[in-house]
């Protein structure tokens, strides 16, 4: 295997559109959704194996979930987690990786990862990560993976291609924020568009000069640092300096600012599981369209719902169709799928009414 | 206070309608349903208090709740507390009494109660009990209490009124099945028809002859054990004969087929609490109609819900209109208001499904 690959995996979100499964001390990322035994951010971490060296591979999270990752992902070293003191948002998230990764391997080719999306196609998957790591591997690029999409949806930014480089490999043209259902439409017909899934590849190299030169206040915070970068007294320089990074993310701060940005085309069953709508479309349907993550779960007149449950309980829904009815110990959740946007509020409400207890 | 006066609870319901609430080791009646902190047989005993001496207050319950009972009522005597070893409805049970109570005090003057019965008006309903009592002192009587009903219920018994013996209190002229509603309007408009409330008075000499008359089987089998009765070895003599008797209730066994039973109209804000509607009716409704059973439950666009929760679970419902929603560690049902009568069915196919764990 090639030791100057790594891959940065980013587990710090919070995930509150999936409240009440998702909570502020155990995340989206955290949870085993389908009832597979493996986490989502477990599955992230499988997926790659074989493909970076397991000592290459660093969690980039808030420093709350230290230990939620530590029992796990046993396998990991503490100095494979980086723990950031605040959020920020992806691109001082990213720097830290780069400028850490660069102290370790000043050759380093680094895949940077979501660890809460679904992939159903593994072998697919693998493939074009492998394509990825050759493609950076032998040019100065910031690469991008665009999901080749299959539906006009309105929640996900959308990608441009441009000029082919090699097979499935392009320039972008433009980057688009979430269109509304029309445009949408016109991007999908069109076959020239992709959804940013929020997987990037690049030599920390490359990286480091996008940053520096589109991004310099953030470079600065850390390039004054880099010195200690890999060091025992790295998380003390981080911790004191970190909080001072602007929150931006790395699709606004390089992505849509640098030349050199290319996106590698692909189709490998891809879910970004950011709401209960997109786990019910990629949850098995049993009888009348339920999607019942559960083992006791009686339906009666009722479809098209999505029921998560716990442990052993049972639950006997009747006659409700197109829901979501999420249950924990200490909340339920009943809302119809189509408000499914309006989680956010009812948890912002909570917190106001609650404080932390329920979050 | 009269000596004399006595006390049957009758407490060894199932009340699987009200499930998951309602559990084989926890019905309805011990249950605390409105959060006052006492259960509806606390209430019951509460309501009586002052009416019959504490020490004549006797429960008939199944052997299997003689715990939750020495739980929730510490301070009866065990000698309070008759354990009926199987169940076989009321005819049995209320016999039992009859003849434990005579040994007791051969001049006894009984009031027999359900014990899952809801009412307000503690007062009027205190006024009806002593002049209840008062009435059967003076005669051989059996005597009912009538409920004026406020609807054109379909669930329950009703009593037709015949000559009035004394202000409020009638002649039986007859005891009807559930109505279907065309004739329960009739019924309600007609002034002479009360709902059969489950609730009755008698000397022990009175109901002991009225069973010996027209329920000959069972008077026997008390009868011949009417020596060990109110003595260590009764409970013993029960073990082995109860179970003999056949499964009938008091209204069919006696009171259609007594000449001497009367009905006492009353009006004191009762209901049954037979099911979530009737519970939900009872309870008081907060924004958009929902009556919420629980401390957090937070609705949205949801109007006419019943919701109860335990504990300090938070509960969120949006778009939910006329259900309940009942929700207990193991279990979760939703369920239309409009068909809790399937409730059973429900509980039913769990049996079948898992044996008694959700019971």
């Amino acid at each position: 295997m090639n030791n100057n690959r790594y891959c940065v995996i980013m587990c710090g979100g919070v995930g509150s559109r999936f409240w009440p499964y998702s909570r502020a001390n155990m995340p989206k990322q955290f949870i085993d959704f389908f009832g597979t035994g493996r986490s989502l951010l477990q599955m992230t971490v499988d997926r790659i194996k074989g493909l970076v060296p397991d000592e290459n591979i660093i969690m980039l999270t808030n420093a709350q979930y230290a230990g939620i990752i530590a029992e796990q992902l046993p396998q990991l070293k503490p100095e494979q987690i980086l723990l950031e003191p605040a959020r920020r948002n992806t691109a001082p998230c990213i720097a830290w990786a780069a400028w850490h990764i660069k102290a370790l391997n000043p050759d380093a080719q680094i895949m940077v990862a979501p660890s809460d999306h679904l992939i159903l196609m593994i072998d697919e998957y693998r493939e074009c990560v492998n394509k990825a790591f050759d493609f950076i591997a032998s040019r100065s690029a910031i690469l991008t993976m665009g999901i080749k999409p299959n539906r006009p949806e309105t929640g996900y930014g959308y990608i441009q291609v441009g000029d082919m480089i090699c097979p499935d490999i392009m320039e972008v043209k433009t980057f688009t924020e979430k269109p509304n259902v029309e445009l949408a439409r016109v991007f999908l017909e069109s076959g020239e568009f992709f959804w940013n899934s929020g997987m990037f590849f690049w030599s920390a190299d490359t990286i480091i000069d996008a940053i520096t030169t589109h991004a310099a206040d953030i470079a600065a915070i850390f390039d004054a640092g880099k010195h200690v970068m890999g060091t025992a007294v790295e998380q003390t320089y981080i911790n004191e300096r970190y909080s001072s990074c602007r929150n931006v993310s790395i699709d606004f701060a390089v992505m849509e600012k640098a030349p050199n940005v290319y996106v590698e085309c692909v189709d490998y069953g891809w879910n970004d599981l950011g709401t209960w709508g997109s786990l019910y479309d990629n949850s098995e349907h049993g009888d009348a369209g339920n999607a019942t993550l559960g083992s006791n779960v009686m339906c009666y007149n009722a479809s098209n719902n999505i029921i998560k449950t716990h442990g052993d309980k049972i639950v006997v829904v009747d006659g409700l169709n197109d829901y979501i009815v999420a249950d924990v110990n200490d909340a339920l959740l009943i809302v119809p799928k189509s408000k499914e946007q309006k989680i956010r509020l009812y948890v912002n409400e909570i917190k106001e009414k609650f404080g932390d207890k329920y979050l």
